[in-house]
């Protein structure tokens, strides 16, 4: 069982199929590929690797900042935002934690390794959304830090802003810090009008991860941020944080990237185009339960019996990797993610399904 | 005053030197340069950034295993050596720790994140070598864990591998970890049989910390890795370890790096005419003392009462950047630290330092 998706190395090993013919439904990456400026950039620039990265990141953050029209002195950019979720707890050492589950399994990992008690607030299977008043009685509980992930990895679900605005109160009350993760923020139309980003200037408990990985399609370069309005914790943070953590490849993609709006775009477009034939053709198979999606994953429950590593197992005889997403908190083996991809992959997605249930009485 | 060599952009800030004119002696970098064949192996493989890099790293530990022919299980794979400096105290807590010093800066600010109590031992000024007698005495005082810097930067002296080997026996008698950081080991002549490498077999108390940076000339890419022979201690290590800290081009660069010897037998050679150039160069200036070095950069003390900020500032006028070693423990403002470059770059240093002594009365 891999702990995430797009292990294809391990796929490679174990399964015997070669890494580039693997159709992967298992990572949720940008389905519109590199932006092509991307790589000539980083070939033009390929050189720059002589020199260390600026510890700094001057360029880095003044860039990340234009880009959501706030102040280069709230950004901590990171090694991929896996690198600020270990980050944080390290440095504000919580005592206790409350985790909106089912959501993205490194935050509880990085709270092992500070001690911290973990606690979830359980999301009903029946549509993974919040309950506002429910939650709002269990964070008047004393945490010391809270996490959603919103999109949420695995359920696909988005907190809208007036309800994380209440849960942001609420918690500054409590002098409780309030981590959103939103890795897949650029996935959803009208983002930047929907994103907590609005919130974090009034609210000084929020810190706000964000992921260049998914939207821009480059795991493979580790780049993220992380923002937060009080500049006492970003001294903090400073102060604890490791230096040259960004390569200067990674630094200096900021620039093409966020200044993309063609990219950004034709993505939107493909993705929900692609959503809806997706969902629309899952919503077909009578052996799923698919759940509705605000970003560019979805997640599905076999309702048949079979179980997700079976469906694992029989999609790659066909090279399909999907997500067995049964190690997820409060989600079991009837539970797979799928990525939404390119409409002849989503249509080979879809047959081989179609196959494999119509095989099984 | 900068933490580190090499920050170049906080030059072109500052004092308006543009990056690309900026003479480096600050940091520590192979004068060869990139290697020709990794600029192309990264060029063909920049599509790759499309995909996480293997969460095992199974090629890169393999690679390295290989290089140092060693167990790949014996290897944890980081991000610049920075990474597993600042990881293994978070993994093993030490209480009290001994520095050799003055050494890196950087074992000690790891330090200050564990709450550890931090305990120097002073290398004379004479030499900077270990005195074997009042070292074993000292590490006799029950210490958690030792490091020792090897070749040790800002000194360039070199402890060797029976000197090691006495300092290990006697901190395995005492349940001492021991930290050796060879980053800069592949600039010394026979560095294969001088490692301390051998003696990991044999000390499973030992850490042997290496980088990619320095030899190979790539900062900015970072990659470095940590070898231990205890099973525990790795398991540990990976136990606590974020994942996907090292970028998929600087994996992917290790094949082509360690399997250069043409690069690693030209730098070699490149480094030893020009270290006895500038060496000889700089013993010729009264004004100075300069240090025998075993490695690829030198410490000079100046004796006429310069500073090593006004020497600095007064270089940068020509463009040219030196390490103002000041901030090293037991080092003051009358240390700097040079490292080895080509001829044409040497002479200019030479040249301008000579300057400024004969100017100054």
């Amino acid at each position: 069982m891999d702990t995430h998706g797009g292990n294809i190395y391990r796929i490679e090993r174990d399964y015997n199929i070669k890494k580039e013919d693997i159709l992967d439904f298992s990572s949720n990456i940008n389905p519109l590929g590199l932006p092509p400026e991307l790589k000539q950039t980083l070939i033009k620039n390929i050189d720059k690797i002589k020199n260390y990265p600026d510890p700094d990141y001057a360029d880095l953050t003044q860039n990340i900042a234009r880009y959501n029209n706030i102040d280069p002195e709230t950004i901590v950019p990171g090694n991929g935002a896996a690198e600020l979720i270990y980050l944080l707890p390290r440095v504000f050492k919580p005592q206790r934690a409350l985790i909106i589950a089912p959501c993205f399994s490194e935050y509880a990992l990085s709270l092992k390794h500070t001690g911290t008690e973990i606690n979830y607030f359980k999301l009903n299977e029946e549509d993974f959304k919040i309950n506002l008043k429910k939650i709002l009685k269990e964070i008047s509980k004393n945490y010391d830090l809270i996490y959603i992930c919103s999109p949420n990895n695995p359920t696909g679900t988005f907190t809208n802003i007036n309800i994380v605005q209440e849960l942001l109160f609420c918690a500054q009350n409590k002098n409780t810090l309030f981590i959103i993760d939103e890795s897949f923020i650029e996935f959803i139309e009208g983002w930047r009008e929907r994103s907590s980003m609005k919130l974090a200037p009034a609210y000084h408990n929020l810190f706000i991860i964000r992921s260049f990985t998914k939207f821009f399609a480059i795991p493979g370069l580790r780049l993220g941020y992380c923002i937060n309005f009080n500049r006492e914790f970003i001294r903090k943070i400073k102060s604890i944080k490791e230096p040259w953590t960004v390569n200067i490849l990674a630094d200096l993609s900021s620039k093409i990237l966020l200044n993309n709006s063609v990219y950004a775009e034709n993505s939107l477009a493909l993705i929900k185009k692609e959503k809806q034939f997706l969902i629309g053709s899952l919503k077909k198979i009578e052996q799923l339960k698919t759940y509705d999606s605000e970003t560019n994953f979805i997640l599905v429950k076999i309702l048949c019996g079979t179980k997700s590593y079976e469906l694992k197992e029989k999609l790659l005889k066909q090279n399909i990797l999907i997500r067995d997403a049964s190690n997820f908190a409060y989600l079991d083996d009837s539970f797979i993610r799928l990525a939404v991809k390119d409409r002849k992959s989503n249509r080979m997605l879809i047959h081989c399904i179609k196959k494999i249930f119509t095989r099984t009485p």
